[in-house]
């Protein structure tokens, strides 16, 4: 079975031009089928707020009225997307950028207004997945650039949670593929003192995540990243890397394994 | 041979909500291969006004500096691109949002700044479209709909106009299908009379197009637009269609041949 990488960079790195730059010098030089999912929520707020529109927040996730779906669409699906797509194909990566809408790829339902109404955001379907459609450009050597933006299949585009994209479109692969699925942060891995970056867990198994999380070790934000992470592994991907993005080609960072 | 018809909308079909959603269903039901070029230039001046950005035109063509790119590639490429996408997909047409950068489908060289520095704006490489990727894709009944942003293969986005990027995506799928390109305006087709809708003529050679420059009849923007649909015919293309956006599937129009 070939091997296929499933990669997502956040907001931070998209937002930091040298950071990306580099980060998009090393996903070139990666050989076989690969994936890159991006986020992009720094430039979306940054735009938002450039024109007049407020941003709201609940427990880190955008609430999206229907100004702030067109804001956000703009900056992931149009400068973000298409500038990433340019910048790989002029280091011999042959991007193509795309939507969860595009091939209808990725369908989402928008999420239930309630406790909490998000407006247009929505949950990707994990069974339905286009993974025909993904198989056939990969196989054409071309390299697919999400953002993370779908659609409900009615004619709304919905703004949708980039990890979860990731680890939904990695796992709808494993059918054809060996996957890796690598989260690229600005930390080194899982730490075991927060404090300090050379503190890298290498290696964690679900058993250790749950002594883990016991120990308190493993809090806030990392606890749904690596939630997501080990479900990714129970449904076929072959292991998680959680790493920081300026050490993509190497061997820094924490692996996660059944 | 297969039948393919590329058509093309401006700006004005796209930002009216009504008639864009009218289009895109008479587009939805064409069968076959098709192809959807798409502008937008009423939104994204709309748009630079509100982020404070000063358009200015030359000759109908708009000056890019790096501010006006970014505008342009997130309205064209982003919000417009993908609303267009997830319309179609709800009503059955299997439609992927591109970019002339995706997988290098439309590479496009930057204008020289002289006599008049444009920016970011570039003339589309005839000779090196992707016919084979573009083939590919409507092989598989995806239905591509580009905007007219494209790149220079060294990592800029480029600002081009849709109507070239029309008729030379139609001249580069000749080889393979048996082309139809159909351009929709806000106007009937090629009038006699310019202020009679009724005075359509139904078909000019370009022997006729010729006579009706000497005589006057045509001036204006649809001299350029005219040269270039003749020019697609001369390459390949077997009629280009001038007709009003919400007539898309009826008779109206006029059509051009050799």
């Amino acid at each position: 079975m070939k091997t296929l990488q499933v990669i997502k960079i956040g907001g931070n790195v998209v937002d930091d031009p040298a950071a990306l730059e580099r980060f998009l010098y090393d996903f070139s030089e990666i050989k076989g089928a690969k994936i890159l999912i991006h986020g992009g929520g720094v430039m979306a707020t940054q735009m938002a707020e450039r024109l007049g529109i407020k941003t709201y927040m609940h427990k880190g996730r955008r609430i999206t009225d229907f100004e702030t779906l067109k804001t956000v669409t703009m900056v992931y699906a149009g400068w973000i997307n298409k500038s990433i797509v340019a910048t790989l194909q002029s280091k011999g990566c042959n991007a193509i950028g795309l939507s969860g809408a595009d091939c209808n790829i990725v369908p989402a339902t928008r999420r239930s207004p309630t406790p909490i109404d998000f407006g247009y955001v929505g949950d990707v379907n994990p069974g339905k997945i286009g993974s025909e459609e993904l198989s056939a450009l990969l196989e054409r050597g071309c390299c697919p650039v999400f953002c993370a933006i779908t659609h409900d299949g009615k004619g709304s585009l919905l703004n949708t949670n980039a990890d979860t994209m990731a680890s939904v479109l990695a796992i709808a692969m494993t059918g054809k593929y060996n996957v890796r699925l690598i989260f690229c942060l600005e930390k080194e891995g899982v730490l075991r003192d927060r404090n300090d970056e050379s503190s890298i867990l290498p290696r964690i198994t679900e058993q250790d995540f749950t002594k883990l999380l016991e120990e308190g070790i493993i809090e806030g934000g990392m606890i749904p990243k690596l939630e997501n992470a080990f479900a990714a592994i129970r449904n076929g991907v072959s292991e998680v890397v959680i790493k920081h993005a300026s050490n993509l080609n190497n061997q820094r960072g924490t692996t996660l394994v059944q």
